[in-house]
Formats: structure tokens, sequence, C-alpha cells
């Protein structure tokens, strides 16, 4: 049996990933694959996302130089999320997030509001030229 | 503007949550809210999922003791992941699988296979009564 066969794909045929830097344990960014983003994944070593908004593969870096080494890949007890242990590429820190950021999760609620807690470690503008 | 109301909520009116340990960085399990969920997650500053099985609020461990308690409430770029910082309660170290496991990503791709690559801490038939 394939281990991608393994994987419960939502009606979508899509699975949630969180990507993990592996290193300070960071949580980077959450996005989702289906079975070809995830095949190419394992193959590249590399972080191949499947973007619901564009409609294809996205191999994250492919404009912004921000890849991905995936040194691991883990799947939950349900089979329906997987997990992967990343080194971010092009900038250190690392910048996952498309604002710029270390992480996506730069948000934290705070009296009521969510507030940008993390620092811009560099301009959007010219990440993607 | 309700802090709530920032969160844009999936056609099912749920959100993605990553629960992660706070003071090990292990990221624990997921799973998904809906706004009522997370409402009462703030309130109570313990998580409170909705089962998408179930389809009822599920307040992490009201069978197993294994609540969480939340420290922090972290959300995406996109507004539509949360990401959670726990502490994991009822036995320690920390277990939040179903399966007795201290996180629900303990299958690690080896070999073109998943292999269950961590112990199973305490039997789920005893943690479920």
């Amino acid at each position: 049996m394939n281990w991608l066969d393994e994987i419960k794909w939502d009606a979508d045929g899509l699975v949630p990933v969180i990507a993990q830097e592996r290193d300070s344990g960071d949580v980077m960014m959450f996005a989702w694959m289906n079975r070809e983003a995830l095949a190419r994944t394992a193959e590249l070593g590399e972080a191949v996302y499947w973007s619901r908004s564009r409609k294809k593969l996205w191999h994250k870096g492919e404009e912004s130089g921000h890849t991905q080494t995936v040194h691991e890949l883990r799947l939950d007890c349900d089979n329906d999320v997987v997990l992967m242990k990343i080194t971010q590429h092009g900038h250190e820190p690392g910048i996952s997030c498309h604002t710029g950021r270390h992480s996506c999760f730069y948000q934290r609620l705070e009296d009521g509001g969510w507030k940008a807690v993390e620092p811009v470690l560099k301009d959007p503008e010219s990440i993607y030229k």
C-alpha cells in the first residue's frame, strides 16, 4: 500500500499541513496539499503546497526564494493532518510569511483584539520582485 | 468590532486550530472550532473544540481529565487559522492524543511508509473510563 493512500483526503482531495521550523520549534505556516503536492514534497525534500486560491501547485519560494527544506513528515492519529519539520531558507532568521514576517502567526489576542506582535523582517515589495 | 468577527470562518463556520505545547514547543494536536467554541476557549482559558464527527462542542478533557490551559491565542496572516499555546494537563508528560500518546503526530514517514515512532504513555482504556 502506498503511503499516500493512507491519508484521508478531504472532500476536495486536500490535507491540511502544518510547517514547523525544526530548530526553533516555531509554527511557521499552515497550508494545504493535494496528493500530487505531497508526493512532490516527499520527492524533492522541499515544500510544495496546493494553492486553493490559484488552484495550482505552489512550490514555496518559487518567487521569493524562500524555499523550505523538509526534514521530516509526520501524520496524525486520524491520518488527516500532516506536520512537517522544516528549515526556512532565503533570509536569516527565516521568513515564511508573505508579509515579510518570520511566522504567519504574528497576531496575538490582547485585550479583546488581534495585535500584530512580530516585526516585519523584510519589505514584501522587495521579496516578490 | 468583535475579535471573533475578524476571523474568516470557512463554509461550515469553522476555523482550523493548532495546539502547541508552550513549554516544549511540540505540536500536540489539530482540531476545529466554531465561533462558540472559540469564544468559550477565550472565556474559560481552556480549549473547547467543535467535534465535526459528534457535531457538538467538545471541552477537551471533559472525559479524560486531560484539559488544556490556553496561554495565548494567535491568528495567521489570512485570519483563517488559529494557533494556541497550551499546557496539557492530567499526565506528566502531557497526553493530547486519544491513543494515549503525547502528541497526535506520532507517525513518521520512513522508507515509504508511516511508522508509529512515539510511545503510548497510558492505555486509552484507562483514560476513558
